[in-house]
């Protein structure tokens, strides 16, 4: 008999991902966005067979993705090496050459939508606006356009239309927590919640016939809840709330007259529906923790994309009461029952508020002893029971990995999601700080022998906790992060913009805070081992942002590595890319530590 | 609506293959190499789903591919970027880390057999005698290993233990046309076909019982049939004969008693069953043209991989009477029937003899009127009924290409097969001139207008004819092909040298037809632009070979693009080389022809 010797942990980093899908009218074919070639391209599979096959040989991210309602063909966003500038291209079911129908050279286009024909293209854009955008119907054939929204105040996006055609649905987003969802409908702009002073959100809205209305709001709740508004008679109605979670997402299936719905809840999601005539509110088995996409067909079949802590992305199809897995991404040679399912653990901060994390723990047999502290990115977003390649490839090489939902995430409620506006750097610091405490206290870390590791917000709150809490730790990595909020604010895509003085705070008015909130300030004290990794194509967090410290570290003789990507942006489109930079990342820690 | 444009014809390199294929004994997997992700990697599938997913991440061409009896585990061989030297390892069923379990070093091994219990593994190995190679058995967990079969006389390969394990089948490789299956029985080494001094070929042969063993033979015959052998009573038997068509391999189904043929007719294949205790012989319709393996599983399933025309490789099952396409390999973005079929025509030849080519006309919306003239490669082989992606990428492009099966072509007998040996450059190169003739005096061509393409020996005969009758030509693309047949015979691998003797001639006994067969001998008259192609880790027709003759037409000043692929050996392992290739002999072809 042959006996095989452990798995390589490179197999963890090999796991292939699903970026979006969506299903033809009469569900014979699903497309896909995976990257089961290395690289990001559709692929689509003829149901009931699995067998995939490629659409597109473009190599780039999907950031659209949805099909002509008769079926004859996609529309497709791909942007160039993650510069999120998406193009909009129809793709023929058949694959093969992609015809361009929204193309802006070095523009950020957004929510393409087709009418019921497929005659004509929506979209939102900032080839006008850069700032607030606006929204623009294309004629495909002659390619007459003319703009059908203006942004004001905030960026405003075109997201549904109504059956008839001749309304739709729009957002404004103000805020990350303050986002207002109007309907344009004969003729006149109609808010779709109460006016208030008090901010809230809308998370999703559509139309279940040309003139009323669902949508989740947290308007006057802290947790998001189904409601309704009739646009005739302008009446808001509250149809369905529950406690400590919110419903996010919401698919309407014309057919059966019913909404289905995602309900956010810490770190898991669940999934329901609603008829819209009866009344009738029922909770389905989900077959994943963390649902990404909802796809419900004319014939009633309930498509899903989603993850677990131990299962990469999948795309279920629910028939007959039962979920049938239709993809089959698995981490290779890996077992699920050899992947580490995180504990939800609580924890109280400085001023009392209650934390959760998720605590990765290494299995006995692998455990080198190490723990990596992970702050996720956002900051209004959370860490959840999701699949990570990069978190099972460390606790392969038996790395705990300890990941809080500080103050400011998402999934626990309005209020505590608000928590970090205006205040990067003190609360959502300080809870990171009782979150490494806690572990301390706990047996499971030593002060200063803790590995640091954050991309995005999470690289800032790195390089904010190395420069303010050094003692904590013995190397610190940041992927992506901001160093200085002034050329943060600085350099964000424009139609970001608006949001920023609430969000991060404005550079005139709050200048004391953001110096006091930026790592730069603390350069003199970051003096554990670092290693910095950036994207050239970031839009978000440009490439200016990690030279500059890094230059600066250098000048003062500190230990810093530098690994830059060229063709990446704010996150990784090429699993190249990906496995290379976790295997730097690793053997940065495995120096750094002795583990 | 969205009109699109006519399809890329890039799209057609795009198309994927299948290597090889093997299926669990319980059938709930199925393993095959295919360049799913741009090069070649065994993915897997569980049955009845059909998502594939990657086992291995070599990046190499799969040679050898088998299951643990026991389903346990996977037996692979792979060789380096082309090199041939297939190595094997172990493969876990759910795929991730590989085990060498043969593994010498820049050598070539070929043909594992498991025993029954999977604890050894029988190979045949140039390791100790590269002319004639011998065969081993290998303890797997104590790597102990004893020497069962030394080769003699010929290459000498093990093919097939009894169901006790007690005995085996192997062959000795004299000459292409000339291969001796024996047995090795209770100590004796037995002829499986009657003792004669007429060379013929033993193609396939099984043991049915610890005593009897069916084989695929031309003993006595011009094409080869079914025929049985009694270890016990040394009886041969013939069994079943099909005019003009010879069968080739064969599998046996234990379970159900009956074994599973190939039959060979010209450029198609057809697929036969044969109970061994009632004698019922039966046709099964097959799903494609040409067979490239058969698998049956003990349910009495079976699995076939297979071509046609204007289909790629896929793999199909046969359940309840009906195929079933487990993978969807298409050419991306291209319905079937805006592919080419080709037309069979015969011609006559210099001397009589009648000879069968496929001719693909490009579709009328696409002509240009060119014509690519494709002399196969092998050249005991033929240019049969399967899909080659460069085809239609040139089809597609306008170009019509015509492919005769000159004599020593295989599936037409043995006397025919037999034409070519000692004979390269005479019989099968004026063969190739009647065949351009035809196209003249049937008004496809005009001479001196012909763009002529041939890889390994069809790279030869382009050569060839080059030197030979440069006045068809206006442009030669040369791939793979050996130029001098003196430095061809001094530089093949060891093994295929016994068999040279008969198949090109003895560089002393020969020496004057080897020197009339060779290209370089017309170097003065090769005046026609040429693009010579070259792998540089190719075994079998150095990149000496090319160097050479590029070199030596350089220094007469002609017109030579020499293309050399550092990571390739005799054909494309990599997707993006095989790309690479085909619209680089475009851009020549179309350059020089105006097209």
């Amino acid at each position: 008999m042959v006996f095989f010797p452990k798995p390589d942990a490179g197999q963890f980093l090999r796991t292939l991902a699903i970026q979006d899908f969506a299903v033809s009218p009469d569900e014979r074919q699903l497309v896909f966005s995976t990257n089961l070639s290395g690289k990001y391209n559709l692929w689509a599979m003829n149901l009931p067979n699995t067998f995939p096959y490629p659409l597109t040989f473009v190599d780039q991210s999907c950031h659209a993705l949805l099909y002509d309602k008769k079926g004859r063909f996609i529309v497709a966003g791909f942007d160039r090496d993650g510069d999120e500038n998406a193009q909009f291209y129809a793709v023929p079911p058949q694959g093969g050459t992609m015809k361009p129908i929204v193309y802006h050279e070095n523009t950020r286009n957004f929510s393409p939508i087709l009418s019921e024909d497929g005659s004509k293209i929506y979209y939102t854009s900032a080839k006008d606006n850069p700032k607030f955008l606006n929204a623009y119907c294309k004629d495909i054939e002659s390619c007459r356009e003319e703009i059908v929204l203006e942004g004001k105040e905030g960026a405003t996006f075109l997201t549904e239309l109504s059956p008839d055609e001749t309304s739709f649905l729009y957002y404004r987003h103000f805020a990350n927590t303050h986002t207002l969802m109007y309907a344009c409908h004969e003729g006149e702009d109609i808010l779709l919640t109460p006016p208030t002073d008090k901010q809230h959100m809308v998370d999703g809205g559509t139309f279940v016939s040309d003139s009323l209305v669902y949508l989740t709001t947290n308007y006057d709740s802290d947790f998001a809840y189904l409601a309704s508004f009739d646009l005739e008679t302008k009446a808001f109605r509250k149809v369905k709330a529950l406690e400590n979670e919110s419903l996010g997402s919401l698919r309407f299936n014309k057919e059966q007259q019913m909404l289905y719905l995602v309900g956010e809840r810490g770190v898991e999601d669940r999934l329901y529906t609603y008829d819209i005539h009866t009344g009738e509110w029922n909770e389905l088995p989900a077959p994943c923790s963390v649902i990404d996409k909802l796809v419900t067909a004319p014939s009633g079949t309930l498509y899903v994309l989603g993850r677990s802590a131990t299962k990469p992305h999948n795309i279920y199809r629910l028939a007959d009461g039962e979920w049938v897995q239709l993809t089959k991404y698995n981490v290779p040679g890996i077992d699920q029952d050899e992947l580490v399912e995180p504990d939800t653990v609580t924890y109280t901060s400085f001023d009392g508020l209650e934390i959760e994390a998720l605590f990765f723990r290494a299995k006995k047999e692998n455990d080198n002893g190490e723990i990596i502290f992970w702050p996720h990115g956002g900051p209004q977003a959370s860490e959840r029971k999701f699949f990570r390649a990069s978190f099972q490839f460390f606790l392969n090489h038996g790395y705990s990995i300890f990941a809080p939902n500080f103050r400011g995430s998402s999934d626990y409620g309005l209020k505590f999601m608000k928590m970090v506006e205006g205040d990067w750097g003190y609360g959502p610091r300080l809870d990171n700080v009782a979150g490494l405490d806690w572990l301390i206290d706990n047996g499971y870390a030593e002060k200063g022998n803790i590995l640091l590791m954050g991309g995005s917000f999470g690289g800032y709150m790195a390089l904010l906790l190395h420069g303010r809490h050094a003692d904590y730790f013995k190397a610190v990595v940041d992927i992506f992060g901001p160093s200085d909020l002034f050329s943060f604010i600085e350099s964000v895509p424009e139609d970001w913009k608006p949001a920023l003085d609430q969000w991060v705070g404005n550079p005139e008015r709050d200048r004391e805070k953001l110096i006091e909130f930026s790592p730069i300030t603390y350069l003199e004290n970051m003096t554990k081992p670092m290693l910095v990794i950036q994207g050239a194509n970031d839009p978000r967090v440009v490439k200016a942002e990690s030279d500059q410290i890094v230059k600066a570290l250098r000048d003062k003789g500190r230990d810093v590595e530098y690994m830059l990507l060229e063709d990446e942006g704010h996150g990784f489109s090429k699993k190249e890319n990906e496995i290379a930079v976790y295997q730097r990342i690793l053997a940065f820690f495995s120096a750094r530590s002795g583990a």
